[in-house]
């Protein structure tokens, strides 16, 4: 079976189960697979396209578990929500062949950062974007947006703790939007390495600022040395959009 | 000095001050008079162009205090907002004359209400819109709010706790506006019987459900008898978004 899943990731420890000193953070695989408990009396195990972090948040996380129930796939996100926490939301399932595997399979993942770049912060915005007092050149930061589209090493913008084999990645979009005070930076892509989004945002964040030149940003790739990217900007910000398979 | 303030009503107790068998809950004006006692040093009394309930948010809140101190009023919101909790924020203050009391002065008041008619809730909503999931009729709304417009006695829509002398008010806009799955439903008025702008909202519901034709708002507002309105509904939709003086 596979969810979309919807949540604010403010309250969680990331996507992915995981001990601690103090036992089980509450995080998105655990709350999912036990409402699924719940609902189906059956233990499974919850894959996710996305392994988000710690306050990253999702509109369209897609996730697949293996079941042995029959329950009609348009029943099932009403009894979940009935059982969920408010801050995760089913928004749809659909029945999968049972090699289907979230993460695997996962060919595209949109994800938007939202900034908002104001005088003074925002009440309603404070766990969804990243404040910015200082006015951003966003022209600059669009500029330097094209260099970060094509098929790349992208060793930079990786964060200690990816472990995956090549660091080339082809990210197909890099966009930046802006609506008043909200800038949204749109970052699409085959596959992101550990924190690369926030990496990429925080280095076109220092482009807005005036500390590097667009061009630079293609200095920073042929480095292939995290050093030289701008610094990994907070989750809050970070909302996985859409997965493509 | 007067203040515009934003908040999330979502952990607060309401606008005003109160008393509980545990205490002080947090409330608006408490916290408000906490931040301006850490920056200026001295004791206030904040005052709220109105007094939003438990969980009612505010865009443009107006509220006003006395002081001796000479701060630039350019200064302040800066100034309040580190030392304020994440959800609360000053947007901007004005120095005003001495007898300024943003309750008595306030003119004008305008609220949005939020609904969202969707299959599932929002992750992200929850606590800033009412969740119906049922289809709404839309046009018989509409119809029902033009009934709303007007200088009128709305006794049945104020609930018990009212204490005021005259229950007729002048209300200049309340109008629907849909996007997407999202309905605000913007109320505008001289001013607001308690739990008014919530009742009038709960009344335009059971019309759009079918359970109340349009025109029943006329008979309903003829009777000035709460039990022939609608519910109140919930807090969590309500925002205060502008007070005129």
């Amino acid at each position: 079976m596979m969810l979309v899943v919807e949540y604010d990731g403010t309250h969680f420890a990331g996507f992915q189960r995981q001990k601690d000193q103090r036992g089980e953070p509450r995080t998105i695989q655990g709350t999912l697979e036990e409402a699924i408990m719940a609902i189906l009396k059956e233990e499974v195990k919850v894959v996710g396209a996305g392994r988000t972090d710690a306050g990253v948040h999702a509109l369209g996380q897609v996730v697949n578990f293996l079941t042995r129930r029959a329950i009609p796939e348009t029943r099932l996100p009403f009894a979940l929500n009935s059982v969920l926490p408010p801050d995760v939301v089913v928004k749809a399932s659909h029945e999968v062949p049972v090699w289907f595997n979230a993460r695997i399979h996962a060919r595209r993942k949109l994800y938007r950062y939202s900034v908002l770049c104001a005088g003074t912060p925002s009440a309603f915005l404070r766990d969804f974007a990243l404040f910015v007092s200082k006015p951003l050149c966003v022209e600059a930061m669009r500029e330097a947006a094209k260099h970060m589209v094509g098929t790349k090493d992208f060793s930079s913008f990786a964060n200690a703790g990816s472990k995956m084999k090549s660091n080339v990645r082809t990210v197909s979009r890099c966009e930046i939007l802006q609506q008043g005070e909200l800038l949204e930076i749109w970052v699409e892509g085959d596959g992101f390495l550990y924190k690369m989004v926030r990496t990429i945002v925080g280095t076109l964040l220092e482009v807005g600022r005036g500390k590097f030149s667009p061009g630079r940003v293609e200095e920073v790739l042929a480095a292939r040395d995290r050093c030289q990217a701008g610094p990994t900007v907070s989750a809050r910000g970070l909302c996985l959009v859409e997965v493509g398979f």
